[in-house]
């Protein structure tokens, strides 16, 4: 099993499960809140993460985890935690689990409001500690196992990215066994959520050379794995390379993200279809790619050499080509959105804090436009 | 300015020793030893340093650290250190003065003899703890300012690898103003040494992508900018590129190391030569490659994309080429390694930690067989 030491203490491989309850001690843990949701519980995780826990411990499972979770849904999964006096948390499951659990670990020990601690007006100085995490991913797209980040929709409809040091998990048990269930639209979606990491974090300007080694190993893995995980879900190795170049991308995003990201929060913020933010984040990928490309062609030549693309050939048009194969939506419409829902998606889009690190500044009339070559 | 957080928080940029009083002071350090070497004192880096600290603080200088660091050094340092109630390091210099600073940090902490310490025996767990070190690189090479490692010449003659994540400097510093008085031969040393850091790192078998990436990365920036910082030292911008591809290249040995380094340190322990590791590094490095060539096909493709060459290209011929071109000695030979020293090479060779993580197993004859095509 690899062992990757950098912020957070990766045990990574099939069976890395078994290293839970080992973890769980060395983190002081006796009584852990796993957050997670009612699917999980459903295909037998939820279960399986329990046997695998052991008698040693007594844990609490929260299942209500919303897809894109809510600050209604953080502060019921709190209030089981306190109330039991738990000590910490098992992040189990895909983005939103894990979010939601770094959402509770912060409150249980920083306090509530969650919007105090918004990074875009000082926030971070504001947290006190957060209580001990393990994360175990159950997707392969998010990264929030490694990640310094969260996104979840306040109670006022804000959708709000949260980023510091302190979210970043103590340990993380990437087990590809876990993913191995997952239907191929969900493989597809969440492996172009890593895809997009990788990428928008090594076109950030942030001068972060490591984080863009990373970056381009995580994606020239995700572009040559993701077809065989979507084609055939018992493929052992598509799924162990997904699930590290989903830890990749976000290894690589402590860089920052970009225009794509601001305008999938932006997306994901549309209660009435809850639209999944890989998927989001696959379709406006080519738009961004070709909105950034008048200054970015340096880094473009190394991105094509990662997926194998000839020099100067067109990005957009071989993401576009990717999410063909693997039956992403065709567009924003075929996802259920809406003319009407443009205005709004613009001004959030603007203000969201991917939209700060995008190498070429956008106006609302650029994500305007991005939006709608997306429609 | 960047600011690189991996486990060591990592300022880069010219005018990053400006930040030094700010860390000292995050690091609970009042009384520093800045370990470092008589050259350095002689070239004005340590004044400058001394004048960065300012006058908060009460630093000592121990300026004794011979090339390739012995254990008498260690200690007459931390005699230094420990009579002046000294409560943390600075070590300032190249990998000599980082790693005799890191070996005073163990003993000071955790107490001698050194040897205890041996990985080799376990010696990892007999750790208590390190002094809050900083490091302050003044080469390109080492990377010891991010390592999990340090070599230091034991008083019976052994050259010891001691690697532990204790080892890890809590902040480097990595200030390429530092290196612009480098001379050429130093320069292109130094450069050879980070440059083989990333190329082993990559092709040892270790499961760690991530860091496999940053060695890319750091392999790229090396090929491209030694020659320049070899040509003219005055290349602000070719001498933050090999600082950057230093730190990269230690970031990325968290995988390990191979043959090329158990030979350069079994060539080191020569005290009657007492020979440069970086230019040892350069010399062993084409017969590694052709050694390694058969079980490393895979990994070559992606060694030669990283440095530019057509596929199929020789990557031994690739960097007698590049030692040519920056006037490397043309072999152990000119630098006065003899016939008769090849057996007790061969025999430290073997038994250095390095050897352990070669991607190919080396025999004795497979040593003795690179040494003399090395010669």
């Amino acid at each position: 099993m690899a062992t990757l030491t950098y912020l957070t203490t990766t045990h990574f491989d099939f069976g890395a499960l078994e290293t839970l309850p080992k973890m769980l001690a060395q983190e002081g843990i006796t009584k852990p809140l796993i957050a997670t949701d009612a699917g999980l519980v459903a295909a037998g995780v939820v279960q399986t993460v329990l046997d695998a826990i052991g008698p040693d411990f007594e844990p609490l499972v929260y299942d209500g985890t919303p897809g894109n979770p809510t600050e209604e849904a953080v502060k019921d999964a709190l209030k089981l935690y306190t109330e039991n006096g738990c000590d910490g948390i098992v992040a189990l499951g895909g983005g939103s689990s894990m979010d939601l659990g770094k959402a509770v670990g912060l409150l249980a020990v920083s306090g509530g409001p969650l919007e105090q601690y918004d990074p875009l007006v000082g926030g971070a100085k504001r947290i006190k500690g957060v209580a001990p995490l393990i994360a175990v991913p159950t997707t392969s797209g998010t990264g929030s196992e490694v990640s310094i980040g969260f996104v979840i929709i306040l109670e006022d409809g804000r959708k709000m990215t949260f980023a510091s040091p302190h979210f970043i998990p103590k340990v993380a048990i990437c087990d590809p066994e876990l993913t191995m269930g997952l239907p191929a639209g969900m493989t597809a979606a969440t492996g172009m959520d890593a895809i997009t990491h990788c990428i928008e974090a090594f076109l950030t300007p942030q001068v972060n050379p490591p984080a863009e080694g990373i970056a381009l190993d995580g994606l020239r893995r995700g572009w040559e794995y993701l077809p065989r995980a979507v084609k055939d879900g018992s493929d052992r190795d598509a799924r162990w390379h997904m699930m590290m170049c989903s830890t990749e991308g976000a290894l690589a995003f402590v860089k920052g993200l970009g225009a794509v990201h601001a305008m999938s929060h932006a997306a994901g913020r549309i209660r009435r279809l809850n639209p999944h933010h890989g998927t989001l984040n696959a379709v406006f990928l080519p738009a961004v790619l070709r909105f950034n490309q008048d200054v970015c062609e340096d880094k473009y030549v190394r991105l094509r050499e990662a997926i194998g693309l000839p020099p100067g050939a067109d990005l957009a048009e071989a993401v576009e080509g990717m999410n063909a194969r693997i039956a992403i939506p065709s567009g924003l419409a075929a996802m259920g959105i809406e003319e009407s829902d443009i205005p709004e998606m613009v001004e959030y889009a603007q203000q969201d804090l991917a939209a700060r690190s995008n190498p070429r500044r956008a106006s609302a009339q650029d994500y305007e436009a991005m939006i709608r070559s997306s429609l």
